[in-house]
């Protein structure tokens, strides 16, 4: 059994939650905001931040944190969905999808995520017009590469499932909570998405509801 | 035999060099500046960006970008150095200390070191003083966390080295070809550098003059 630290909106803790689904992994959840870390997590390591796991059978308890210790752990681990391709080749176009959706989304969920939770989650501020419209605007070009990429093989990286997918489709789960992402633009990746979305592994990210904001009405919705 | 696309002073260039020499692995090199990328590189794969590699001997040629893909391949294949250590609790801190270092990092090397290539390679324009300050304000916040962390185990991620102490004498050795690092307010992360400077591996970096601007006198130097 293994106890994850994150929170529900953060895109880095929704990779890890479908890669747990993925594996099988059963695992506890504990909340930890960006604003306001668990305190656990602390005590980890130096400079430790969610989304951390800990393997709660293990003595010492075994723990991880970030996407990409917790991930290649699981990927090198345990039973399930394969996360990355078998051949090396694959592996490495894999890996380097992943790493570029991670950079890629990095400036829009600084941006517009950031703007949304701050307005309806935090509700500390009025949102930023400028920030808004910077990451809209940066989602928009990201939604196309992605859009081209998954017409060609039907997956980010190739024809099955691997964490270049689950990446991206944690990014943008949390845009579209918001109702940010403009899918018809995009049919490809709608399609794809549809997909993704009716994996069992997504179901609890589907189930997510903040008490301050509901998700826009086709959040859940696999046919949307 | 691998041929590797790269650009000497880029970090993360630096940090596949590094690794390929642990791992005893032959190599030829091509340049593929930042500004003027190899026009082999945008054939590999769409957005692909160096440094690359790809195997020479391998039919269709594999290939691998950026540092995540290409290290966590030679991680898994070949011999040498380990690159990650071998429980599964050591390898997760080695791959959290590796993200954190290319992270924090990254605003060091798009401001200070940004500036000394646009000041001495390209002579595109005078430095920005702004800029200077702020990456050298960051670099001196990271060094401090480096030398605390080495004070501890010897090397970031424990008592061997790993990916983690790669990634971080990577950008290090770039920012110290400039003069840019105060080793002697580190006296832990200055004998932890010298011990990483004397590897084999690290003797190509050390080699590096770039036509534009040689190194300060001490760059070189195994006992600075």
């Amino acid at each position: 059994m293994k106890r994850l630290y994150h929170w529900p909106l953060d895109p880095a803790g929704r990779l890890v939650r479908l890669a747990l689904g993925e594996r099988g992994e059963a695992f506890e959840t504990l909340e930890s905001p960006p604003w306001s870390p668990h305190p656990d997590i602390s005590r980890l390591a130096h400079g430790a931040v969610a989304p951390a796991i800990v393997d709660l059978k293990t003595e010492p308890r075994m723990f991880a944190c970030g996407t990409r210790a917790i991930c290649e752990h699981l990927a090198e681990t345990g039973d399930g969905t394969a996360l990355l391709p078998e051949s090396a080749a694959d592996r490495a176009e894999a890996r380097r999808l992943w790493a570029w959706v991670e950079a890629a989304c990095e400036e829009v969920t600084d941006t517009l995520l950031t703007e949304r939770v701050m307005q309806w989650v935090r509700r500390d501020r009025q949102p930023d017009s400028a920030r808004l419209r910077r990451g809209a605007h940066a989602l928009r070009g990201r939604l196309t590469f992605m859009n081209g990429m998954v017409e060609i093989n039907g997956y980010l990286a190739g024809r099955q499932v691997s964490l270049a997918d689950l990446a991206a489709a944690a990014h943008l789960s949390a845009y579209d909570y918001f109702g940010d992402v403009e899918w018809d633009a995009v049919p490809d990746l709608k399609e794809w998405y549809a997909r993704l979305k009716s994996r069992p592994s997504f179901r609890p990210l589907l189930a997510d509801r903040l008490k301050a904001v509901r998700p826009v009405a086709h959040y859940a919705d696999l046919d949307f």
